[in-house]
């Protein structure tokens, strides 16, 4: 990347600039985090002004390099950046209403509310894994689209923060055994974290440790932009992901507070800003900033404006154009419509009992058929997620173009990464490991659905049916705790058809993540007949006993084809049932009254499903009963776990018969 | 530790019973991870008849060292090794009932079933951070009450999983940061994991991994004891704890899937186990262990009975025996109830405005003084969780008898950590981070859960009362998720009084571990009246308007005071609302139906928590309101996202209109 740009010269007050405005704008809100703006302020203006290919005024031009604040409490940082850089939709005014009511400016960086925010960072680490996601999301669409449409680099600021938690380690080695060379982090190697220096709770050796994952480093002085650059220049011509652990000082400016935590997360105050002014030699008043300074900054953001109109020739010249507008655009709802109702017409002509997790299998080999930009995944579990398809290379160092990501043991870099892909754009990302360990991935789970990405959640193993691993790998209470995040839909299909069809909701879905909770145990098909509708898209519908009003037993996944055969024995009483296939809550929840009356019927209701009964008020009354799991699994095999449990056709029979009295 | 053992000339013959055992066990199961154990049984076996001081004869003996089998799926390791040991109830019987309803001999060691079995382990990385949380309770034990009384090493067998899972980082962080020198690691180096050579997903140097985080490490050939056992008394000479890279083969002596992911988590099958008999020259038949290699181990477990017998002797000497014996016993129920009796008195005599995090903080000064055995700490969140007595200096390297951990910026490794606290016994562990990260630390708090632990996790910025730092830091559902999962307690008090309780309540549970979620901002005292009774273990209880019936108002935390400011304003137009305190949603279920009936009351019912509704079907039926949260917060000032929401005394009293009509 070249282009006109400030003068280096000017990189002092540049970064002054965002100095004050970072410690103006928490003054003004009473609260925030000046200290890391204040202290990656030269970094930053360096990386923008220099190195940095974007266009501040085309944000979303695809083949930008990719900025990411991990350390997300520095938000006044890209905030100032924004407004600086002339971001539109960054005025002032939005710095001045910093983390208030409908500001752009929240807190912490929100996706899709400032603008050159790539993703919602703030919990630790998950920026950097978003990063490396990313990384892999340009690795791979440079290897099928060429250098011509995409290559681009992707930034990470990282802080102490992000390097302690444990998930960082698993997007650094991930990064490093993928050799994502386009990858840099600039660390904020301050010294300081809240609690203090970072000597009270660590020792490590960062630099040691990222080289042990396979990547190139070194120290800069983090006030110096020669130093701070050359680093940058060097990381681009390596073949390694680089770290460049930027040695600053918390605070820079503040003349009592810098280099102590007391510059972490408050205000400075009136007399230490004040201190500030004088020793940063800057006479302004809050948020002023002199027209020269203004001015190189928007130089900078206008730097790439080049860059992009060649980019924009060169695509549109492309032979692969269409291809590459398509990907970006990630709109499958008409090829996905297409092959999925025919593949439900072959399994309802012939069929089967098939675990949802090999049903999965058979319904990603239509759709990674018919959508190129799929790259799936797991978490070390590829056998038992079955979520690789024969048409899938392996996506490695050695293949870019690869479809299929071996994760290893990482489940929460792999959830982190899946967002930073999706986020990316070009690429469709699901992947795999079992249910019970969302809990390992849970906190990038929740920002899937917090940004509203398109990420598929492959989770396998879905109950006590996944039998003698027991308790530790048994989920009980994971659905319950899955369903209590917002704005993402837990689906657990009962058949083959489906799982087709919330693998077709999933995909179609855009602003909301989706949970597949697919069993390891084999099910009966429980949808017989064709339906060109998507029934699952509706949460909960009559899968069999339309009429039959004694008794309504509802159940998702794979207690229906349980609460059918409970069915066929109460039917010997001349009881009649009525059986409700519940695959998605939230989308049964967002019917009309009228719908889900009708759905229910007029008899009294049994909910099952192997799991703890939260969330099933949903569907149940007071008077009502439930039919599942109140505490851990077992270890044994599956069939007897049921039995113990009390979760069979028997069981559900006879809570009928008490219920009709 | 000396002793008479097995010579070492027998161990080929030792090890190769584990292997037997364990692949015969798992055929018989048809199901099961027999690579492991056959990998690495020259390792265990040399540890175990040279090294770990035990006594088979008692488990329980509290100065033995600990053995935790990080990468649990290999459990028929620590079985075989239970029954070859001749620890008591691990008979050949459970062997054979391996993976079977009812067993000892789960699909993964489960702490409380078999003897051996220090720690559950299966899910990934735990068992290695537990082990750090044992070694921190030795060395504070040990500084405590003295090498006579607490001298004790901790070993670890971990998996490539272990160490690939983020919250390894975090553990071996944290323990070369405390200089835990007594903490080794015999890493199963076998290059293999589920989806096949590790190569597939990781490239990491582990050695230079672990030395930057200030661990000694060495290479050892897996099969040859010399190199293995002169490792491990390397190990216990060094100042810095230890990892030995232990390069083995899967399921070593299986002749044509040994070295291979086919060994890893299935039946090796009839013909591979013949092969595999011949392989080690082991003509006996399944669960045959011959006389002379049974004798060995037989040797090997009493190997600790002389050391054992001395420290009995020494302890009853030593002057600190009664301090010991409390310690170890763990019982403060007389100290607590007079304590917290006597600090509620002066709450309900001098009443004021508090945060509930601030009043944990007064809570615990009363307890940290009454208890010595409490060790807190923080996720780099000390003056924000307010976890910090000033009755506690840091535990750190330099003086192992603080009382406070400084855990830096890695929940989950804390609560894994405080797992191991509470396993080892003589300590009694809580931490803090804000609730929104109980998502980070999830899998470790699950695990308490399903142990039975008396670990208190203590969660504040419990809502979107925490204000600015927006959606990111607010939890919404994390009060759901958590209320969940099976055998966890989780409290959330209303003002200063109900906290104490909580806290009374917490360290009296002994089988169950706690969260209690505490507010940021400021909350009026809702208790009064001093009751000796401790009000909060019912789980609700009326607060306010005993004989109210118009409308029942029930709330928990933060939105008590709310409820009672919508109490008075309903009371000014004529309508009696009687107010229920919610603080534990488990410890009401379990109440009678009469008492619930009885708090509960004859009006409609408005449940109100700034946190969505899931759960709350304990309380409300079909035709009661809910006032809470729907979705993501978002970042403003407080008092303005409450008003945003709807969750102010107002729209509750407008509600409880509506309903009575």
């Amino acid at each position: 990347m070249t282009g006109v740009g400030p003068k280096r010269a000017n990189f002092p007050q540049m970064a002054n600039a965002i100095r004050v405005l970072a410690m103006d704008a928490v003054e003004a809100a009473k609260s925030g985090h000046p200290g890391m703006p204040m202290g990656m302020a030269d970094v930053a203006t360096t990386l923008f002004a220099e190195h940095l290919k974007f266009d501040a005024s085309a944000p979303d031009w695809p083949d930008r390099d990719r900025f990411i604040l991990s350390a997300g409490h520095g938000s006044m940082l890209i905030y100032a950046l924004g407004y600086l850089l002339g971001y539109g939709g960054m005025s002032l005014d939005q710095l001045k209403n910093f983390r208030q009511m409908g500001s752009k400016t929240a807190g912490h960086p929100e996706y899709g509310h400032a603008p050159a925010v790539e993703t919602t960072t703030g919990p630790l680490g998950q920026g950097l894994a978003n990063a490396v996601g990313m990384a892999i999301a340009e690795a791979h669409l440079n290897a099928r689209f060429g250098d011509g449409a995409v290559d681009h680099r992707t930034y990470v600021i990282a802080g102490d923060g992000c390097l302690m938690e444990g998930i960082s380690q698993e997007a650094i080695s991930l990064a490093g055994h993928l050799k994502l060379r386009k990858l840099t982090v600039l660390w904020d190697d301050n010294n300081i974290s809240i609690d203090g220096p970072i000597s009270l709770s660590d020792s490590t050796d960062q630099l040691a440790r990222f080289a042990a994952s396979g990547w190139a480093t070194c120290r800069v002085d983090g006030h110096d932009p020669a130093a701070i650059s050359a680093a940058i220049e060097k990381a681009k011509s390596s073949d390694q992901p680089t770290l460049i652990a930027c040695r600053t000082t918390i605070g820079y400016g503040a003349p009592t507070k810098a280099g102590t935590s007391a510059t972490h997360g408050a205000p400075l105050g009136a007399e230490e800003i004040a201190g500030t002014r004088k020793a940063l030699d800057w006479p302004y008043a809050p948020f002023e900033i002199p027209k020269d300074v203004l001015s190189s900054w928007r130089d900078a953001g206008l730097r790439g404006g080049d860059a992009r109109a060649a980019w924009e020739k060169r695509i549109s010249a492309d032979k692969n154009c269409d291809a590459f507008k398509t990907a970006m655009a990630g709109d499958y709802a008409g090829v996905l419509t297409k092959a999925i109702a025919e593949y439900k017409k072959s399994l309802v002509e012939a069929p089967q009992k098939l675990a949802t997790r090999k049903a999965s299998e058979l319904a990603l080999g239509v759709i990674n058929d018919v959508i190129k930009e799929t790259v799936g995944g797991s978490a070390d579990l590829t056998g038992s997620n079955n979520t690789k398809t024969k048409n899938q290379d392996p996506l490695s160092a050695e293949n870019y173009a690869g479809r299929y990501v071996y994760y290893g043991i990482r489940e929460h870099a792999m959830a982190a990464a899946m967002n930073g892909m999706a986020l990316h754009g070009g690429v469709v990302p699901y992947s795999g490991t079992f249910l019970v360990f969302t809990d390992y991935c849970r906190p990038a789970i929740r920002l899937s659905a917090l940004m509203g990405l398109r990420v598929v959640y492959v989770m396998t193993h879905d109950s006590i049916g996944l039998g003698e691993d027991g308790p530790t790998h048994q989920p009980v209470e994971h659905l319950a705790a899955l369903r209590a995040i917002p704005n993402l839909n837990v689906y657990r299909p009962c058949d083959g058809v489906e799982t087709a069809e919330c693998w077709e909701l999933s995909l179609k879905t855009i602003a909301t993540p989706s949970v597949i909770a697919l069993t390891r145990q084999g099910l009966a098909q429980a949808r017989l007949k064709q339906s060109d509708e998507n029934l699952c898209a509706k949460g909960a519908y009559v899968v069999a006993g339309k009429n039959a009003d004694d008794v309504t037993l509802i159940a998702s996944g794979s207690e229906v084809s349980l609460a059918l055969e409970a069915r066929e024995a109460l039917a010997k009483d001349g009881i009649k049932a009525r059986v409700v296939s519940a695959p998605c809550f939230e989308l049964f929840a967002s019917q009309s009254e009228t719908y889900r009356k009708e759905v229910l019927g007029k008899g009294p209701r049994i909910g099952i499903e192997a799991a703890v009964r939260q969330g099933w008020d949903l569907f149940l009354r007071r008077k009502d009963s439930f039919v599942g799991m109140t505490g851990f699994g077992a270890s044994a095999p599956a069939d007897e776990l049921f039995e113990h449990f009390g979760i069979t056709p028997a069981a559900v029979a006879a809570e009928a018969k008490r219920l009709i009295g």
